[in-house]
């Protein structure tokens, strides 16, 4: 028989599920569809609403709940919905009490004061204008740290609410394989001269590129019954409910770069789509970290999107779509172009190989950020002088360089690492699933590729949070996070080739 | 200064506020937006804010503000922003504190379920399949109407909800006077002979329709900044914040229809468009009462859009974006199309002055319903003898009959009066109008309705609900809702004329 205790505490996390999925569309709606008008307004619902989802979920009884339900948790198979979704509950919910709700109302409210400087800073390249902004997150983030229990490193805590486990020693070990690996390859790639990638430039009918980056999506899983794509500034995935989940791309009519965002986007969308659907209305029903998340957006975009076996199968159908500007351009030039590595200085722009040179940048001048080793004033040229090093690129301004993103402005620190996190994870999982599954390139020359969903549904994506993300790790790949295999892709695709 | 415990009431009505809008955004999601998959998770999204709102709104706090707040409700005059709210908030506090919640999830389950038996009910015209849904919702409805003091008669509580303070003996004399005079009326119009619409029915190409309905809509006073127009299958109009007016059309590629609806919900819109926006957060910003909303639906839909004057603009227009079907037909013939008066079996399809008799009709079932004087198995039956003796009309089965509506199912006894009392208002309205403004022909053949509106704003829309909807009528108009403006406009628009 079921204990009751365990389904009072189900019926409130559903409760509080249902309030996440509300803020979700709230946000969805209001970058995709709401009138201008609506700013204000919109505004205030999602403050409410995600005020009633926090304190529904620290409300003192789940707290009881949790104690009540040791002896269910224990007497429970480790891997069983009953302990999963108590372990998880309480690692969310000690998390959540630790910080007093006033501190993470001042944070909210920062973060916002931040974002709205960000954007002039960044349009007049002045960071004298958000510094004072970023001092206060800064200041912020240091008594959200004091919070917790000391951890090994300041920078643990912050990591921690962004992938969730991983320790500031273990990213930098891997992130130190990786620096010692890519900034030689990114010699040997610009010592073998340049690649053609004008032809990527020019004019794309956006209705096309939507029709194209759709026809795509829907050979790798996409239903109209399930999904949605829609057009937005700067793309992201959203799901507002199980069986409900929303894809949006940035309609570009001088590239042909929303057909890699949608492909990114599919990513993110197909792991909440696979989520076991028992996990539905509770804590254990989505992507486990922003790293694993990170992991499929860039196998879809990257290991599928970008490799030779796709572009047999679609390159002939995009030169039908856009015989003007591909029909004289050969598979291989294309190939070749939509694979060029090239350092540059926008980190969302950047290929396969320099992004990581972004994100290590990033590793570190947080961490001295937060260490005190850096003081926010110095920032700007402490990231010049690391571009150069690293990339070997000049930053003509802060526009294009330390203002380019809003991550430290929404008050993110410790998020940047998920996204190197996510390469390198994605080639470790994508070896496994090639193990089971033999070549896939047959397939994908043939479009097809329902073989790698399922798979990486069955092995990964039903999982949802049910387990830690390095457990999901090791149970998908059978190994803890290693950086060899991403290395070895990229080199393997990307090194030049001895003539 | 500001008496903080106003201060702590308005922060409380706020958030209610915006989990009501939150509510909105996630209804016209489901019906506009959402992929059909989502349809369970968004069930439990919207009992869950709805139920939070609610708990919210009838915590015993907010009756302890209410009571504390008598002295300063009495010291404000009767039409400040301060007596206003804490007098409606009063209202309406009585009124949801007596329901029991249990009752209110009964109700709100039980409609649910007789939704679902609806559909299918109405596929087969079979009323049987209905049947008991209809007698479970009443028996809930005697039980709702027990929580309230004993009224003049049992349809007055039902009433209330959806035309707050009229009572049903009201409601019978505006509709007994309405039924005496349009019965003949009707009949005069049926000997005249028949009037050609064969051209309104063919092939309109749905977008060009959507784009004339938005070329009237912008002429009205729609704009991107603050309204959005959307297709759906049964038209309505929300607004999930202040500033942020969604219209939704039905376009049907073999008629015209979608024009008159988007001008319809347009009149919904426009309504809470021009509320004023200090009352935004607050449960005074909004319209007042079903019935002074479908007046203002009505009036841009008919008293405007189906007007020679408005025509006289728009036609040309319309036959150069449907130069085939309408190119030559000429404009008095379409005005007399779209003015056609014919009995007929449907509501939503009827023209202006038979659509009374529909309301009529089902406004007597339902008292005789909820007085037991009419058992609901014998329903169809009366329903059919009615539909002949006020329309002449034989009814061939239920779902041309009494399956026709999904109000019944819903629950919603006491809701069909509020059509016709806004047909009825809203020429009361626009008599004053007129009497300020002046002949408006000459306007609205220039394409001209920016006056109108605006009067509108300034006399009706900006007061929200700071009034009842008889106080708001009488400010409005200087007179209580009377018949006589609405039969005089139908008889001299609609009459044969004498040879």
């Amino acid at each position: 028989m079921t204990e009751p205790r365990f389904e009072r505490l189900k019926q409130r996390l559903a409760e509080v599920d249902d309030l996440r999925k509300a803020s979700a569309l709230l946000f969805w709606d209001q970058r995709v569809m709401m009138p201008t008008g609506g700013s204000a307004a919109r505004a205030e619902s999602i403050a409410t609403v995600g005020r009633l989802a926090q304190e529904h979920f620290v409300a003192p009884d789940v707290g009881k709940l949790l104690d009540d339900l040791r002896g269910l948790e224990e007497s429970s198979d480790y891997d069983s919905f009953e302990a999963s979704l108590i372990r998880v509950t309480r690692h969310d919910y000690e998390k959540a009490t630790r910080v007093p709700p006033e501190l993470v109302g001042e944070m909210r409210r920062e973060s916002a004061h931040a974002l709205s400087a960000w954007g002039p800073a960044k349009e007049d390249s002045n960071f004298e204008l958000l510094r004072p902004h970023l001092e206060t997150n800064l200041e912020l983030r240091h008594r959200y740290v004091a919070c917790f229990e000391p951890a090994d490193e300041t920078y643990d805590v912050l990591l921690d609410d962004y992938e969730p486990n991983m320790t500031t020693a273990e990213v930098r070990e891997i992130f130190a394989e990786l620096k010692e690996e890519l900034v030689p390859l990114v010699r040997e790639i610009a010592d073998a001269g340049p690649v053609d990638d004008s032809f990527l430039t020019g004019d794309f009918n956006v209705d096309t590129q939507r029709e194209f980056g759709l026809e795509i999506a829907r050979r790798f899983g996409y239903t109209e019954e399930e999904w949605r794509l829609d057009p937005t500034p700067h793309p992201f995935m959203t799901s507002p409910g199980s069986g409900d989940i929303r894809l949006t791309t940035n309609l570009r009519p001088d590239d042909l770069s929303s057909i890699f965002a949608t492909m990114h986007e599919f990513g993110h969308g197909v792991y909440e789509w696979g989520v076991d659907r028992s996990l539905a209305r509770t804590p254990l029903g989505s992507g486990v970290s922003l790293g694993l998340h990170e992991s499929q957006s860039r196998t879809w975009e990257n290991l599928v999107g970008r490799s030779r076996s796709f572009w047999r199968f679609f390159y002939p159908r995009l030169q039908e779509a856009f015989p003007e500007q591909l029909g004289s351009v050969e598979e291989e030039a294309f190939y070749r172009a939509v694979n060029k590595v090239q350092p540059s200085l926008i980190r969302i722009d950047a290929d396969e190989v320099t992004y990581n040179m972004h994100i290590i940048l990033r590793f570190e001048l947080e961490q001295e950020l937060i260490e005190s080793r850096l003081a926010v004033k110095d920032l700007p040229e402490a990231w010049n002088t690391r571009m150069e090093e690293y990339l070997g690129v000049e930053v003509p301004d802060d526009a294009r360089g330390v203002l380019q993103d809003m991550h430290w402005a929404a008050g993110g620190l410790g998020y940047f690492p998920t996204y190197s996190l996510g390469n390198v994870i994605s080639v470790q999982i994508w070896e496994r699933a090639l193990e089971d599954l033999g070549d896939l390139d047959a397939r994908f020359e043939r479009g097809e590729f329902g073989e790698l969903r399922e798979w990486l549904s069955e092995h990964l994506y039903r999982l949802g949070r049910k387990f830690t993300p390095q457990e999901t790790i090791e149970r998908v790949t059978g190994s803890r996070i290693d950086s060899k295999p991403y290395v070895r892709y990229l080199r393997e695709k990307l090194a030049p080739q001895p003539a």
